[in-house]
Formats: structure tokens, sequence, C-alpha cells
């Protein structure tokens, strides 16, 4: 039986746009235990904390995988789950490029064209609320 | 002269509790470059673009930097500068804590007494705003 | 009221040397949700966990937190719970300068001077258990 | 001639399930000393010392790994051969699902799929030696 | 139009044998104020900046990148960025050895299979100012 | 007996204006063997191979331990051991500088000021070498 926590984090993760089954299944034969902590904790005690809301969990999600590294798969998550709690495209690329001051080039880099791949799946290419700049003139 | 993106720049730092001068006095007899180019472009060209405001950038910052570590001297300044544009501190606290899912539980430690140091300048001890837990029973 | 969980973690980190009110207290004013938190999680779920014993948690905890950087309040404690639960310092000594290959140089120099200040205030120096090297003949 | 602590790195690593060969070839043409001193240092010199066995200086390597990341090629390799000397594949899980609290989740969940791939190229899926525990219920 | 900030900085890419619409181009439509910052600041900025030659910034470029993890992208360029500018496929390799020492052998490993793939594209294997050493004896 | 490995590190060490009983002394106790394995394999093995001369090698370990972080006391003695064997501050500030495009802000900060204490404690200050900007105009 799933405990409380753990149903508390598989609907906190439907909201974000996520299925539980995507964590659980892949590690079912390996790590069940794993699936079961992670959706306790992470998404049934700390996504669900009053105090901060979910677009703002997002935008500080996405600021710490870029700057951890090695992150690919988290990220791709992390933005589409961004965009699905009402985070728009424009905050993400933002606080992407914001990084540049604290996280170095190849973080921001490799970030951005992740980002750049979700939002292609979801064909908001190109955006459209991005300031009207043209670097090559 | 300082250029338009210093001058800029530094007023952002203003608007955010801090002086240009903390930034470029300690660097004047060794790289004072360093303390034009970091005025001009992490707080002329990056702090000052729209898309973002300040309360969110302060958070990204913050996530950023619990998340890369031996970064005591900034968190204190970031910190300090969140309450200063309008971050209560139960969203840094929240902010921290959310953290133990993507840093680990020592980044968030370092972190959180950073945190408390600032706020007990500030006499803001206790938090008032914080949830009635006492996990001491 | 505690949890049964974070009673558990409070009744493991004792087992390992440690007092879960040096985890409340100075969080008691800034984020007591904090301490429950890793309470109830790392220590109640984590490290209660059945198929690795602590000896080995604890070689383990020490390889995360010298890769990690930034971590000597935590290899502090870490170290001490080591030898608490039947650690040899023998084997921290050998497990940190193992981390050359992996962690650098410089990872390894701080946490054996951490290693080293624990073992001095428990009156271990000279360590008598390492084989008979002397390095400068 | 290949030196006396080049030797005894090889032999270690065949302990291991390793082959110098596999390091020595790829680096040949490029950085053929690269191979010989990480034989001669982390095989040679590191692995061999006594006072650590080698079970236990896997887990310590996996756990530094993980942290570290970037480092499937590294984990896939010593995760191997953790298991080919004596480590259970539930001891690897664990040291892995012990490090949620030190490293945070992606590196876990990165590290954990690098694991299940090894563990399958074995044949050992799906691990029995796992608690029977459902998160799904 | 491109600030002349901009323009410098894409000169100067130019002699490093990059191409600035490789920047430009993949972030057209996502962000194309990272290509313009990152022209500006990096390459216009600071890759000009007097007191150290573009071949030591190469070197030290390399050791930050080898040092950082997860910057595969990177590497690659800058490598090849190197021997652009007259640093010698010797150097590139010296500067990955040497750093055995400070970040590790998973990150040397990693980085010297990028530079083997930059200099395999180029022709330049095998190196034949190697010292003639064989380790397999 | 050292070993001639041993040997040769010190008396490359020596160079550097460093001295190898610095390493040995506070670990005599604790690890000897770490100070032997460090005088062999750091400064025997890997600082005195041709290839790369000393002052490009404390760039480029200047360079890692920037970015690694947490690395206070190694940078203080690489800048040192820099300057001892002929890299100009000016080179240092600018190595220092170039990393805010790969490092981020913080460990750029971190550093400098570390430099700043070597500069001072060497009666450099001001860098005269330096050019001519005054950011507050």
């Amino acid at each position: 039986m799933p405990t409380e926590r753990f149903r508390r984090g598989a609907a906190r993760l439907a909201e974000m746009g996520g299925d539980i089954d995507n964590i659980v299944a892949p590690l079912a034969d390996v790590a069940p235990d794993l699936a079961r902590l992670v959706g306790e904790f992470a998404f049934g005690d700390l996504y669900t904390r009053p105090g901060l809301d979910l677009p703002h969990r997002q935008l500080v999600t996405i600021a710490a995988l870029v700057t951890l590294g090695d992150t690919e798969r988290q990220l791709r998550f992390h933005i589409a789950a961004a965009l699905e709690v009402g985070v728009t495209p424009r905050q993400v690329v933002e606080t992407i490029i914001h990084l540049l001051a604290f996280a170095g080039n190849p973080r921001v880099f490799n970030a951005m064209l992740v980002a750049r791949a979700v939002f292609a799946e979801r064909d908001l290419l190109p955006l459209t609320d991005q300031p009207p700049v043209d670097p090559a003139g």
C-alpha cells in the first residue's frame, strides 16, 4: 500500500504534468524503494509545502539543475513541468541567462539547448515573448 | 569615466541594498577591471533585463549559490538583497529547504545557517511566518 | 508531537554519537521544519534501512562529503560518527587517501586535516595502526 | 618495460574484472603516459594498499563517482568491478539510495539507471534481495 | 545592429577558428540575447583583454572545462581553438594529464577522449611529439 | 628511505618555493603515506613531466583550483608558486578574470581575494602592470 505521503507526492507530480509511474516503472526491478522514497520525500513532503508556490519552486529547481550539471534528463522534465504550472517560456529563458553570472557559460548553454528542445516539442518556437534583438544585425 | 552599463549596474545594485563601492574598493589595487566587468555585465546587463523581476532573480540566485557551494560570502549578500527587494524570509527558507531534493543536506544546512545569520542581523528572528511545527514534540 | 520517523531518526543519530538537539536547536527560530525533515528522512528513513550496515554507510558518507567539498562541518561530524559505529581510524584514513584517484588532491588534503582534528580531540594520535612509512626518510 | 608498480596495478585491475589493455589501447596514439600513470598510481599504488579491502574500496569509489557527476563511463566499470569483488547488488543499490541525503536526487537517479544497466547485462534483474516494497501499492 | 563589443567578439572567435553564427543560429528562435551577451562579454570583453595571450587563455579554459565536468561540447570547441591559436597537441595532452592531481581521474579520462577525437578529425594521430613510452612494455 | 620519485618531487616543490616538510609534518601522525604519495605522484611524476613548463602548469593549476572551489589553502600556495616560477601578477589576475566566463562570479571573486592576499604579503600592491582603468570614474 502506498503511504499517504506517496499518494500526495504522486498527486503533486501529476499537477506538474508528470506521472509517478514514469519513476516507479524503470526502478521496479532494481530499486522500488528509491521510487517510493522520492515520491514520498521530494514530491510528497517538499513539493507540497506551503510558503513557496509551484512556479517559484520550478524556477528554483531549474537554477539548481543548471548549476549542478550533468542533469539533462532532470532539466528536460522540470522545464516542461515549469511550463505546466504556469511559468512562461520567457521566465525559463531569463532564469537560464541570469545564471551566466553564477554558473558559467557551459552550464548555461547546455541548459538552453535543453530548454529549446522542450519548447520545440510543444511547438512554442520561435518564442514570441522575447525582446526583438538580433545580435547578427 | 564609468560606462553607461556600469552606472546602470551600480544603480541596480543600490536597489538591492548593495553598494558598488564595496565591490570596487577591495579590488582597486589588484584588479579594478574585475569590478568594472562585474558591475557592467552581472549588474548592468543581466540584473536589469526585463522578463524576470528582482524577487525571482534573487530566488534563482540563492538556488544557484546553495548548489554551487563555497559561496558563504555571496549567499550572505544575496539573501540580504532578496529581503531588500521584497522576498519574504519564509520564501528564502522555503527555497533552501526545497533544495534538499537537488543539492543534498550539507549544502542546505550550510546555507540555512547563513540565512539565519542574515535574519539575526536584521532582528527578524524568530521567524513568525513559519508553520508552527515543533519537531522535538 | 514528533513523528515515528523522526523518533527513529533521533535514535539512529544517537547510536552514531550524535544528538538530534544539535540539529533542532540552531534551526528552532529559523527553520524548525528543516530539522524535522532531515531527522525524518536522512536519519529516520535512509540511515535505518537494512542492506548496508552503519560502518559501510559512514565510509560512503565520508566519500561523498570529501568529493562534494565545502563540507568541513559535516565531515567533522561524520568522521566522529564513523569511529562511534566501529570504523577504525585507519579505514577513515584509507578512504580519504583512496579518493586521490577520484576527487583530486585538494579535496583529500582538506578532508585529512579534518580527520586529524577529529582524531586529536579523541587522543587517537599518532595513529598506531598505520604502516611504518617515513616519507622524509 | 612496464614498471613493477604498473604490473601490480594491472594485476589488481584484473582481480576487479578489468583489463589494463582497455585503458592502454584507446590512449596508445594520444597519451600512452596517461595509461601508465593511472595504471601505476590509481591501481598500483592506491588500490593495492592494505587497510581497506576491495569491497570497501568499491563502495567508496561508487559514492565518489555518484557525487562527482558526469561519470557514467566510470560508474559502469566500477559497479561491475564491485560485483566482481564480492559486493552484492543490494549493497550497490543501498549505497546509491543513501546518497539521496548528500548528493541530491539527480545524481542518485542517473547512477541507479547505470546500476540497472550493469545488473541487466549480467542477468541479475529483478534483484531478489530487495525488500518487497511496492510503492504503487 | 550588433554592438562594437559583439563585432570585436565575433572577430576574436574567428581567430580561434570559430564562427559566431554557430552560436547565433541555434539560439535564434529561443534566446538570441544569450548569443549576443556571450559574444559581447566572453569573446568581446574577456577574450580580447591584453595581459594573457590566446594560447595561455586556451590552456586556462581547457583546465576549467576539464575540472567543471559535463562540458564535452565546450571541450571539443576549445581544444580545437587551442590548436588553432598555436597550442601544440602535446601541450593539450600535458594540461589534461596534469589535472590528475587536481580534478581526479574520471574528469581527465573523459577529457582525453574528447582531445583524441579532436586530434583524429584533424589527422594528428598518432601524436609524434609524445615521449616514446609504452606502458604495456 | 624516500624514493627517487619522492626526492624528485621534493626538489620540484622547492623550485616552486614550497617545502616538502610543510606537507610531511602535518600528516606525520595521521597519514604519512599521503605525504609520500603526493610527493611522489603530484610533484615527482606530474610536475616534472616535460611538455609543459612550470609557468604554464601554474596557470593551469590556478584555473582548476578556481573552478573546483573550496580550495583557498591550495590557491594561496599555488598563486605564490606561480610568482616564484616566473608568472607575473598580471597573468594571475588575467587568468582569474578570464574564468568569469567558465566558472561564474563567486569562484572568481573568492579567488581574486586570495590572490590579493598573496600579493599583499609580497608587497606587490598596487599592481602597477594593470591597465589604468577606474570603474568608479
